[in-house]
């Protein structure tokens, strides 16, 4: 079997210095980096990194594919609204697009998304049945 | 700022059955569901879940958008280059199209690539310089 476990994130990237751009307007600090080539940020438990669309799809072994965006969402949650919200209007503010104001949504909690410059999409959360762990990192309740 | 964490890796996905049974067939067990509409799995330090492609677009704010695939690669890392081909085999007899059998890579490292039912783009690799903590998670090398 395969470990149900997540190592790295990569989001392909149009343009690496807009994308860091963008993530250090957010207030992210890359851990490591390869100067015009791929940044690494040191996330809970994992990394994640960008690197260019063209040179991903050649990595995955697919050089001629043009790579799509959207079908994955990255979420941040929170403990609060408030802080919900202050997340979404720094990004607007860094150049993010608004794609949900966030707004209480059916299953309970509070919820808005924005895509980054390259099209990648966050939702900024508040789930009231979700706990945060003290380090920032989430365990599903199991009942 | 918005603090350097994922805690939700949300998949959208065509038909939830087949996504949950090629995840079994990896020997994912679901944490979390709710029939017909969404799966979690818990993950290292955070959840990923499977939600229906057009749910998804709704839930984004775009519902009238076609989500595509691919610009974001999700990654395991192993230490061992048998595990990496024990995981790419296991994906492959589950029904994953293989786009990068694992290989030497230019960086150093051992890598491969498939895409789940969905088209979403999953790396499987064994590093040298990054060694994975005892529960499976991974802290960056800062030096």
């Amino acid at each position: 079997m395969t470990p149900q476990r997540v190592t790295l994130i990569t989001l392909g990237v149009e343009d690496l210095d807009r994308a860091k751009a963008f993530y250090a307007a957010l207030g992210w600090v890359p851990t490591r980096e390869i100067a015009g080539e791929v940044v690494f940020y040191q996330i809970n438990g994992m990394a994640l990194g960008f690197f260019g669309k063209s040179a991903l799809a050649a990595d995955q072994g697919r050089p001629d594919a043009t790579l799509g965006t959207g079908a994955i969402t990255l979420a941040q949650n929170f403990e609060t609204e408030a802080e919900v919200n202050a997340a979404y209007e720094l990004a607007i503010s860094a150049g993010a697009e608004g794609l949900k104001k966030p707004e209480k949504v059916f299953w309970g909690g509070y919820s808005g998304y924005y895509a980054d410059p390259d099209g990648h999409v966050w939702e900024v959360a508040q789930n009231p049945f979700w706990s945060l762990n003290d380090d920032g990192s989430l365990t599903l309740p199991t009942s």
